[in-house]
């Protein structure tokens, strides 16, 4: 039977998918789904080819109610920047849930998936955070970097921001960029101490492999949200934070297990089982408790799901829905 | 970096991929190369559906000296025949091994799966069979009862062949599009027994869960690849056939163990442990022994494993280079 698949690139996605309040709650109904327990989400496929500094990741995720699910794969070649590519690149496939055929094909090199981390963010900012959050920090000079408190604006309209990096210029020039889009005052700091003591609500965003947020910095009304682990050897929290949060919330506790700073503090030793931490889905759901006062300290550990894809990937079909502007093969 | 992708359909791909010698060679490299240890293989991503009685596999292959390799989506969708749409489709995405790039996306609905996998029967069958072989025969009645001995019989030029189904009626469907195809006699048998004894090559086709092929039909000078067995709940080969071959041959143990012939041997308690089982790329780099004697009996359990994929879409691409029919999209 003759259908029609979208091929659509990076460019026209760029011009389509916004990371607005309209993404974010997408990507809240998933998790929220996930919770229900009618989600069919099998682990990451990884595969690490060393001699190439190189790694694959497969992710996918069936959530009943949507139209398709996405198969989604991450390459990250970290040699690449020497021949003047990028690192991350990659493509979502979208497929009915119906029938198993092929919708789509979208050949983001990752946009989608920046976009959906991002509001998987602002997801945990929205149920996490304090009510009331004057400054954000960020720890990280990446993309996301930028695009997450981009998203956490949207649901807590804080009235300045902070960012840290280990190098000095790239935090400059992120606190620079983060000031234009924001239209607030956003300011580089050199210490990470500081940021964290000023701020209500941290985002870590980096590669780090040892932790780069100690738990001493800690303090009431404050929340955190980890999303730079996204590998086994990633580790941005010092593990002892999780010992002084009243709340540990997981995107996937069964992948923070092995992905996440759950993993750095599971193999620490400084928790030992993981049955009072909570995800993000039940806490959406309600089947959890959330945050129970202003001065609760909140963790958020996200390594990114495959529901997230699925639900970015339906939600930009739908966007997408008679677009005349991208290729259509007919099969 | 601007650069091009190629988006190929599954007429194009039909029109420019064969089941000949070089694809069969190109499967037989990739196994070669799979039992050098270098090959990076992940275990198959597999999702199930019960609700929609469905399942979704991703298979990859990393396959060092390949330009490419291959993630590989196969959705099987079992309701679709009672709304007139096929069971299996699917894509295969060809990345640089170099960049990590997208490089072609190859919209075959299986075809491509279809002609690697009857590639690799026939390496089993030139690996393994005996050196002359009169009579062919194949159980089950589908795509792959047709290609298989397509590819076989480029390998060992049988003079004749016998199919058997649980269908008389499609069993002698079968049986006469594969006499017009290989130009040879070829007739439906009714009694599986006297299809085996009567062969020197058997293939097994089908997507039997309990076993089709007694071992008491077993015989010197028999040849069997069982290839439909590729989910853990499929099984057509009687596991006391284990202990009555000579020899033992999988694509893939480890996968093997989980999804094939072998799994059903384990479970059954017929076979202990897998230390005598080779693996065809082993048979074919000359690190195992194959067959010793024109009277042994000999098995080999086809699951179906991402270096054939990433071998035919590395394939694929090189039939496709420079070609101005398919789709380029430029990225």
């Amino acid at each position: 039977m003759v259908h029609d698949i979208q091929v659509v690139t990076e460019q026209q996605l760029r011009g389509a998918v916004h990371l607005d309040l309209a993404a974010i709650d997408c990507v809240e109904n998933a998790f929220a789904k996930l919770a229900s327990g009618t989600v069919v989400m099998p682990p990451v496929l990884s595969m690490a080819l060393r001699e190439t500094n190189a790694e694959v990741d497969v992710k996918t995720a069936y959530v009943p109610g949507l139209e398709g699910f996405a198969i989604k794969v991450s390459p990250g070649f970290f040699n690449n920047p020497s021949i003047g590519l990028p690192s991350l690149n990659g493509l979502m496939i979208l497929f009915s849930a119906k029938t198993g055929m092929v919708e789509a094909v979208f050949l983001d090199n990752g946009y989608l998936t920046d976009v959906r981390t991002a509001a998987a963010g602002a997801v945990a900012a929205r149920h996490l955070a304090p009510k009331s959050v004057m400054t954000a920090g960020v720890m990280g000079t990446g993309v996301q970097a930028r695009l997450q408190l981009e998203a956490a604006r949207l649901v807590r309209p804080f009235k300045q921001a902070l960012v840290w990096g280990r190098s000095k210029e790239k935090a400059e020039a992120t606190a620079n960029d983060l000031e234009k889009c924001l239209g607030i005052p956003v300011s580089a700091e050199s210490d990470p101490e500081k940021l964290v003591r000023e701020s209500q609500l941290v985002v870590t965003t980096t590669p780090a492999t040892t932790p780069i947020l100690k738990a001493d910095w800690l303090h009431e009304g404050l929340h955190i949200t980890a999303m730079g682990s996204d590998q086994e050897d990633k580790n941005e929290l010092d593990p002892a934070c999780f010992s002084k949060a009243d709340l540990t919330v997981c995107d996937r506790i069964s992948q923070c297990e092995v992905m996440g700073e759950l993993r750095s503090a599971l193999s620490s030793g400084m928790i030992k089982e993981t049955g009072e931490i909570a995800e993000i889905g039940q806490v959406i759901a309600g089947t959890h408790n959330g945050r129970q006062s202003e001065s609760d300290i909140t963790l958020c550990d996200l390594t990114g799901t495959g529901v997230q894809d699925t639900a970015i990937a339906t939600y930009t079909r739908t966007l997408l829905a008679g677009s005349n502007v991208v290729t259509t093969i007919t099969v």
